[in-house]
């Protein structure tokens, strides 16, 4: 790699640790801050940042976001989601919302998880969707929502969705954050490599049974 | 207890609603505040606020929106638009979000307007939508989405909409405050009663012109 | 109108100007703001909240908490917790921060959880403390830390801590909202009520294992 | 240009990005960052920015501001504004706040607009002001304002200034935002190049009234 | 006081609770708020809240502060300051800013203070102050400035002013929040109260000296 | 220094820039921001800041710190402080928090200060401390504190503190900013340089009285 390019990189690298104080929330100073592709496809840990477009070479289709109007790819339990943050639409970067496209299978769920970072606001284009939270106080708010609906997800609470309609459904959710993050429970707990003893006792399983978990999650496993 | 006391209760679970909040942008400080009905169904200038439910009582009809399965009423532009902020939707108290139905008949418009607190989501449901924006440096963006395409329209930057196709439209919008705010350009400007002459060397406009505009926008002249 | 109604609607006009408010996180707008105890002891769902006192009235006892100088009661994983939030410490209210006692038997655990609204620092008083957190990437971040050593765990990320030294643990943790709230995984996931077939197919767990954990974690089974 | 000139472009065009999450709002980890004109005078797009002065470096005269002790040069409307932010006074790079003076001559009008992410408090240096603004109810609050006055315009609300005295008015008005952006009315909607039918249909006014006004306010026509 | 009114002050109180965490910086979630003087003069600690006045109530007159035409009452440092924020001018009330007339005789001084909550505007309308800060590496930035020359204080930083010209100064300072505060050094130091063993050591002087500082700056002694 | 280097050194120089804006408060968009050593070990005015590590190339000690299990040294007040924050602890970059570990001799004294950019929890490890603040109206708030017990200082308040026990006292402290910034009143009013005569009509005292201040707090004295 050049010197040169190395800088670059240098810089680009710092724009995550600038733009990790960007947030959701923080008013923003201009009106909008596109990424500027002219310096190549930088992707850096879980966001790609690049320098801002000067506004003048900025067209409206840098604010049209055309890659979700069919499903994605189905993973095993049934789910196809498409998150929309600045790594895919540079468009959104610094305007603090973000959002995604998700699609159920019959029968199809997406497991337990939260949003550390933002509110979701989960809309049913189409289908009958089980559809839940739980609070802090470890109480469930779940039922079943139909086509034309809308549920909200309070900010860095477990939920979860499924779907329990005869026909594929699909759901439009927004978040208040940029990058809302998502930490799934089954892979964050069984996946990650925590301490096994520690698991045991959380849990009350035996040693076996935890192995059989991490087998299911942990990908190194 | 006395009524008395009950009325201090509420002013105190109140407070309890006052810390959690928020504005769009600040972290809660607990997981909800669901205003709670049981005090009557209190309109104070745009929004209705009541105090919190006490948790225990939420369930979760509170966190679910069913109000926006068909359109709303239209207005003599083609527009019906059915904003939902915790005035008709009190589950979403504090979660920094609020959202949107729009139905355009076909060439209907939304006027040229501004949401002082909120970025805003352009989801379109069904249709073709010419859709934009203007910048701070008076250049619009814009042009037509078609279903399944999403438009972001940057905090305080006025924006627009006009079904361009052949049948009616849908558009699912969604705001990073639970209030954010709508003034609406023709209105504001000539239906509010801003000083004539004014106004005149403003838009290079007769007194005749101006008179007509504001018995155009002005309900009271 | 009745005078209680129209204390009522006092209240609530206010509330309106409470929406405006905020968090743990804004700025204060005065020095501090200590809850008022003549207004009885009201406590309310997770925060018990009370009208200010006078400023003249605080002492230097509103400032200083000394109910955490000995451990606090052990639960059956041999932890001993003590958060200190407005509800115990009425003087915190709106300063941004509470903190945590946490004392720890041997081979104790504090099973894994996340606060949604806070980063935690956690200082390791005296012991040996297996602590660690997993990223969104499900990464776990996990090591033992000594008696003077301090580990960050980031906002609402899940972490956990074992005690593995020959002794009783002491930990200090502080954190960065008044109410940084806390969602322990097991209770969340298998206590709260979740549809037992969406957690079937989360966790690839036959109905009887799923029984099995519901009966460890929820209360009401 | 050199490529190295060419990197240190990168790196401002990035500050742009970075400072966009700056705000007026957020809480400033140092004391203050005064740009450093060392490296040049780059201007991107709304705002110049540069690296930080090392703080050593720093004197007086960075935060004292000489640019506004007479009268900027008049539009046709009679106004004469200078705004200053981060751009003409560097020293005030991320300490929230900007501000500007404003001339108008007899009879002349500041137009309707708006500053999307700020309040404005206006002082009458001199001179007699109607000032007014609508608020989203479309409600005007309109007077005129004497010397030594004070006007306060809420953030994101339409104004507007006409100088009904008869002698020359000064007015020294300040943000919280140190950029609070401004979009006026008259350009944004006729000067921006907004689809033609829309804006008839907004308005109510003929292809050639529309016509008419697009030649006064857009640069283009 | 009839029971009725002491509940009409718990809620009076406790909006001074709420207003706490509004400060300057979160978004407001409505166009303003003044507060209703129809509940009476209700002052409270360092604040008089009241709760909203219906927007349709509001008038112009609302958001027009007239009280500082002319200066404030001189201390004997020959200061005359006239603070203006929600106490005094309610339509400021959640607007994030505040302002402030400052006159100085010849000689006269406004001591070493800071401003714990808010960046300050310092424009001299008329005079020639000397004005100045110190950073936190214990540096002064001071100078004398010129009519219509405007300084700034970055939040948090000791500073002061003195006027040097041979005629009264007058000064319009504005601040980014509804209740910057204000901390003076002498009286903080010398007239609170502290340890006097503890100020002996901090400043290396005699208990007869601290004691003369003591009785200049003390009310109490 | 070569072309490339001080082209590394203008980026991150900015970085400074940026983290100005990472403040305590704005809620981060991803995980955490670990700046990346392999850039080198810069060190600019304030705070060393680093490009980002990838999230990859972090491990567990990154979020630990080690260098607080003793007393660092001791100033002539008595006082030895650790401060911890991204200069020294770089996993704590971003994440909203930062902390210290102080000694006192016995006798010592923490001599009086404040934090411009946050509220400190001041945990007593060992040892008996008296400990206080002062109000903006003047009124100190200060007692003696003991092992175990917990002091909060307000943000921006002046506060201090001095071993009254017969032993070395050990304090935990932690804020809510990752840079509160520190303003130490002796030195900033007596050590900075403010003009001899505003300092003389401040306290009160002769201009040799004032001389002998400056000699003992004013190292270029």
């Amino acid at each position: 790699m050049s010197p040169h390019l190395s800088i670059l990189f240098v810089t680009l690298a710092f724009s995550l640790h600038c733009v990790i104080i960007s947030a959701s929330d923080p008013d923003p100073v201009q009106d909008f801050c596109i990424p500027n592709p002219r310096y190549g496809s930088v992707r850096i840990a879980h966001l790609a940042i690049l320098p801002c477009k000067n506004s003048s070479e900025a067209t409206v289709n840098d604010f049209v976001f055309s890659g979700m109007q069919s499903a994605g790819n189905f993973s095993d339990t049934g789910l196809a989601a498409i998150p929309v943050n600045p790594t895919i639409f540079p468009g959104i970067n610094t305007l603090g919302m973000s959002f995604i496209r998700a699609d159920l299978k019959v029968g199809g769920i997406n497991p337990p998880h939260f949003h550390p970072r933002a509110t979701e606001i989960s809309y049913v284009v189409r289908g009958s969707v089980y559809s839940g939270f739980v609070d802090s106080g470890n109480r469930v708010f779940a039922r079943t929502i139909e086509e034309g609906e809308v549920m909200v997800f309070p900010r860095g609470l477990v939920h979860f969705q499924m779907n329990v309609g005869d026909k594929p459904a699909t759901i439009f959710g927004s978040f208040n954050s940029q990058n809302p993050g998502s930490q799934k429970i089954p892979a964050a707990i069984f996946g990650s490599g925590i301490n096994e003893e520690l698991l045991e006792k959380t849990f009350g399983l035996s040693p076996k049974q935890i192995g059989r978990m991490r087998r299911k999650f942990d990908p190194r496993v």
